[in-house]
């Protein structure tokens, strides 16, 4: 016999994952006047709850860069079925921000300190005329490139390294130490996707990493220069960061 | 010995392929107060020739439809070789309008009466959650479909008939027996792709056969209706139009 339980409210752990096209946001992690994903996502939840409710992501992703599987956890006292949530939330949303799914998690789980592994793609379109429906989505680079020099390169990033120069001075973490698993250049159509996965990325990482082998493409950059950037940390070696529209932040893993 | 021939500026006739992403644009034709497609280009085109140019497009598109091979012609004395064309409009353009290929014409070559075939393409998304980077160029219905029903009804269509009853009130053309050659409803990935060609198309016909292709589907309307409604002209007796950001004008053939 349960004659409490209906009164008795628990504390929930939920784990959402969700797809947003970045456009139109300041990037994910709340800011002063400017909207941004958290906001938006936080607005909602406190919409549904009547109170103000905090998410944790698995990390920040900048203004303009899209995510087809982001990962927040939220804390609630709502007892809400775990199939209703993501409609629950969708409903209080903007269509450029979408819950895929959400499940219950324990309590010991925290979407940015648990997590095990992020996958990033890049996509670039290598069409003559840029393609107006995907001009939100790719970086448009229709010059010719060295695709054999490229697939060397990246060769030269998987591991564990000191990724110093392959990020922002605006980076404020100490360890710069990061290990990539993959990162692979794959043909689809008329574009490239560039495929990162690893153990954690610096400020802008991404970005400057696919900057610098389309600048190894290009001929601007060799592998020695890369080499050399790993050792001396020299920002300068490297090239400038991607655009960020081409950027997903594409899978976590816990 | 052509003393004379750089001073002689004969008209050229050019006819472009265009694609556009259609969503900030009240459709193709020029409007009084509302950005279009034409009023764009024709203002590219200005900027060129330093004075007004007239383009004629195949046909219309509605607000918020777009179009990955729309055609148009335009007349020009300037002399400017038939491989430079494109990149001259394209740099007098915003990046959601994208010339694609401009080729010189015969002077008695008109876009829009020398239409042979039109192509139309509709998406729809299938997917549980709708798509953020999908949602301005499909339309959204994760509703159970009977497609197999929906297959039999997109027979009904080909051929020749009298499209009074799947075309707006508002238009205003007197003969309505259009001819579809094609139309198919082609799976890809979780989209639905209907796919449909004929001589010629009424204001909103193709949104209208995908409206009622939808509520087949869903059991709302019958195969008999159709064929009443090709009989009766009843406008009422067919779906509504389904809504503009899934439509693509998708080919033009001459």
């Amino acid at each position: 016999m349960c004659f409490m339980s209906v009164g008795v409210r628990t504390k929930k752990k939920y784990i959402s994952t969700v797809a947003y096209d970045g456009t139109h946001y300041a990037g994910f992690q709340v800011q002063p006047n400017a909207p941004t994903i958290q906001q938006s996502i936080e607005k909602a939840l406190e919409r549904i709850h009547k109170k103000p409710i905090k998410i944790f992501g698995s990390g920040r992703t900048d203004a303009g860069v899209h995510a087809k599987g982001q990962v927040f956890h939220f804390e609630t006292e709502l007892e809400i079925a775990e199939s209703n949530w993501t409609r629950a939330i969708n409903a209080n949303l903007g269509r450029d921000i979408r819950i895929l799914e959400t499940v219950e998690a324990p309590l010991d789980f925290h979407a940015r300190y648990s997590v095990k592994k992020k996958e990033y793609r890049y996509f670039l379109h290598r069409g003559a005329v840029e393609n107006p429906f995907r001009r939100l989505y790719t970086y448009h680079i229709p010059r010719t490139l060295d695709m054999e020099l490229i697939q060397q390169a990246t060769q030269l990033f998987i591991g564990e390294h000191d990724f110093t120069a392959f990020s922002s001075a605006k980076s404020n973490v100490q360890n710069k130490v990061r290990t990539i698993y993959r990162l692979e250049v794959v043909p689809m159509g008329d574009e490239l996707i560039v495929i990162c996965e690893g153990n954690g990325f610096l400020y802008n990482m991404v970005r400057i990493i696919v900057g610098t082998l389309i600048e190894v493409g290009l001929g601007n950059i060799s592998l020695e220069h890369i080499q050399e950037a790993f050792i001396t940390k020299n920002r300068k070696l490297v090239g400038v960061s991607a655009p960020p529209q081409g950027l997903f932040l594409w899978k976590v893993t816990y």
